[in-house]
């Protein structure tokens, strides 16, 4: 793709345009080379801009740099939309290995792909397109809509609704078990699972990220809502549409997640928690009450409001000093 | 299963028994709809109750609502173990798939069931009724008891010994080496790991948990211990009987466990740790010195007792305003 | 082996030699039995040391115990060396399943080991000796080094660099997409990620860790790293030489860790955090700003320097009785 095209495509100017290379691919500002574009989408790395040795550059304004330079608005936005143009899905052949085991009553679309060594058990539906990768398992009663992904290594116990255009990363674990137990004579008696797992449209959920079916009813992933690595939602969790959960974060049992909220790396959640629409919760805070909605929270255990705890925490850094101030 | 059988099952009185239905399912106070039989365990939520659309609910109390109600001491108990009544499990079929691989000296008990791709090593014993299902790996010298159930994509590397009606969840990795090197010329040299993994019977694993071998002798994890998802237990650790270990909690090599021990969600334990039976430590707490039998420690880094750490917390929270006013 | 032999082989001095046993096995010192050898590391086991029924002991300096001692100047040194000489690596077989896929232009070096169940896509290159275990997958255009382990269960997705003498454990997940998305129209559009994923010799990772590929270029673990289980690496961190990342830590994305650098269990990384050489984090901090060489950080949330942080947690410990001091 030419730099005029790129910048014809993306609606951007052309600065120092000398020679109209055909650009081949992405680079970093650091590591980019000849042949390759590269962004700038902040000042503060303006002077790595400087040293670039890309062969043309996406920038919000022109700056001091003998290289076509291609003027949007957006230039991070634009970047991205770049790698979808320059790096199209190649691996699209539909394909039913002979490997695959598969169950009574399955119900498999068009156009699927479904790798060596699959094994899908009985009452499974799987919609048009959708991909599903060596060693995945797809226990019975499960539905999978159109356009899915579903890498290797995926285990799903089965009772499970799967949406439209959803990607699963290998090592996730969907239906297992709630941990739920009654006393009985001092010890722990399981309480049985019997509910489902529900994921809408478009979610993604990362690698090794577990989401237990609910004791009764369901455990809810709304549409549009993207879920890190090594993530804990535990049974009759429901998180609502477009929300970001980030890696490690742990929800314990029946929490509600509002929609557009967005969960730190490593937040724990208690138990019964709801929280709000359009939440940030910073990483690592621990929340013990409910949160409503449209607030920033965070801190320690439990969270509270952001701007309250960075008040305190300003306080505690100078503990020592104020407490002797204080005593003299 | 009808109203007064369910009543009489559990010696529960009904009260409202106009037409005795016959109950299909269960569902929560919100979601229970006609035929369904729901509960209330807590006053708390009573309006919830009223509303609901059960057909039936179990509860401690009569309430004021026109359905039939059964009464019982433990109307959360009950409805738990009604469930086991109205699901039994159904899939209980004997059979071993012709595409599981197996090793030398392998013994298989009765009425087992073996799915398609398990690979079983050499010198494996499988108790009577145990189920593995597709893609474990049993690694050798592996020991399995009776009853047990081990579900997609479990790794046992080997050297363990794994009791009666132990529940292992997909995506567990069981008897990997522990995180152990000696120093030499300034690199991390590998301590091998030559020891095993004790799981004893009635144990629950989550998904995705990790459970570290011996670097000699043993891991052990006690009877009726029950592990959530993403837990990890390292090397050498020994936990007790009964205990429940939450949601991606860490404990470091050689800590030791007491009985009826709980460590809430994402608690870690530095090395070589020793907590006391009936010990409960609250989420996130980072446990920095062994902690005596019967009491509740919880905070931040490091643990202490809970009842400490609330005061010194009310005093952290409110550190603005009191600094200011002694300031005055 | 002897006990001369081994007291020889380590160029140890042999007190209270009566009777020259073979060593059969090695124990601690509460549990090692008759033909096992201990070691005292520590002065403050020392009691135990007095009581073990070990065969014999290898200590820094004599002990008044009645059993043949060998004197050496780093026991567990000389211990965790002895376990390699005692129990040597039983399985070294050459071998490929007949149950392994193997895709296109797939090179396989000598001695190889592949399980069964293993699924191997094109273009990938696979050292000697290299040993993979059943149920990995190894996607296309990964390079794999010699003598390098790959336990069950393990997913590359492809475009990885793999070194020599690399061991990789079950349930790992390497080249995951990162967890990227740009805004459109209110809704997550997910970042496309062309990276690549590079581990270095010497590299060890824990069971159910997932490394994600850059978004463009590639995340690095450095020569002789040592990385524990349930560790998350988001994509385009660059993790230095010889650093240990202990269990459940997590990094956000962009990332650059030094060499000699220890993270400790559950601390996590804010995005873009830099992190000099020979860096201590104490564990479950919270790591918000970068850290310059040589020093300890810990605390909870931001990690500051430990030596400051103790002396806040000092405070922090007392504060109650300390403002009430103060109020009087």
């Amino acid at each position: 793709m030419r730099i005029s095209e790129i910048a014809k495509n993306f609606h951007g100017k052309v600065v120092n345009l000398k020679e109209d290379l055909d650009i081949k691919s992405v680079g970093s500002l650091e590591n980019a080379r000849k042949g390759d574009i590269t962004f700038l989408a902040n000042r503060k790395f303006l002077k790595k801009a400087l040293d670039t040795q890309a062969s043309a550059i996406i920038t919000k304004e022109p700056i001091n740099i003998d290289i076509p330079q291609i003027i949007v608005d957006k230039p991070d936005y634009v970047f991205y939309k770049l790698i979808d143009l320059l790096y199209p899905e190649k691996d699209s052949r539909a394909f039913v290995s002979d490997k695959v085991v598969i169950g009574k009553d399955v119900e498999i679309g068009e156009d699927v792909y479904i790798g060596d060594y699959v094994v899908i058990e009985d009452n499974v539906k799987i919609g048009n397109r959708t991909r599903i990768y060596p060693f995945s398992y797809i226990g019975k009663d499960t539905q999978i809509g159109e356009d899915t992904i579903i890498y290797p290594h995926v285990t799903i116990y089965g009772s499970a609704e799967i949406g439209n255009r959803v990607i699963i990363h290998s090592g996730v674990v969907i239906s297992s078990d709630g941990f739920g137990y009654y006393q009985e004579k001092g010890k722990h008696k399981k309480i049985k699972h019997i509910g489902k797992v529900v994921i809408q449209d478009d979610v993604e959920i990362g690698a090794n990220t577990t989401i237990d079916r609910a004791m009764i009813e369901k455990t809810v992933i709304g549409k549009g809502t993207k879920i890190d690595n090594l993530v804990m939602v535990a049974h009759n969790c429901q998180i609502g549409e477009n929300s970001i959960i980030v890696g490690q974060v742990g929800m314990a049992g029946s929490c509600k997640i509002g929609n557009n909220v967005i969960l730190a790396g490593q937040v724990g959640l208690a138990d019964h928690i709801t929280i709000g629409d359009n939440v940030i919760v910073t990483g690592k805070a621990g929340v013990m009450k409910d949160l409503p909605s449209n607030g920033v929270y965070g801190g320690t255990i439990p969270a509270i409001e952001w701007s309250k705890w960075k008040r305190i925490l300003t306080y505690i850094m100078k503990l020592p000093e104020l407490i002797k101030k204080l005593g003299r």
